[in-house]
């Protein structure tokens, strides 16, 4: 089965994040001022071809731990979208 | 009211991703074949002070839009969370 997968990778709450903070300022100079705060992270959609659903969230941990997100300075969220 | 506002933008599905493609190299290295296709967008996280959730989503684009993507390569979806 193919199950379509989609992973949010954003810095950690705690840290500073200076790629949202220059989103934020490019907003308010566009008369935006209703926005107050900004983070930037990446979202990965991957399609897992695997015997089942645990399987396959099996392998999107693994993906997350092993390449995609960085713990130290990232968490992740797995998301599944049923086919 | 503040609304929290998730946008993921990603590139469009006609054109090569050259990240995604790295990404997929990375993980069939890594042990995980069953990993089939991957693409990697940007996931923005907003916070939106706004009167109400109509006046909100019209920032979000307008950010969306004038910012965040650049409509020749890349698509976007905004999303509301529920405060």
């Amino acid at each position: 089965m193919t199950f379509q997968v989609q992973i949010k990778v954003m810095p950690l709450k705690d840290l500073l994040d200076p790629q949202g903070k220059a989103v934020l300022g490019g907003l308010h100079n566009l008369g935006m001022s209703g926005v107050q705060d900004v983070r930037v992270g990446k979202h990965i959609s991957l399609q897992i071809e695997a015997a089942n659903e645990a399987a396959a969230r099996e392998i999107a941990e693994n993906a997350s731990k092993q390449l995609l997100a960085n713990a130290v300075m990232e968490f992740y969220e797995i998301e599944f979208i049923q086919a």
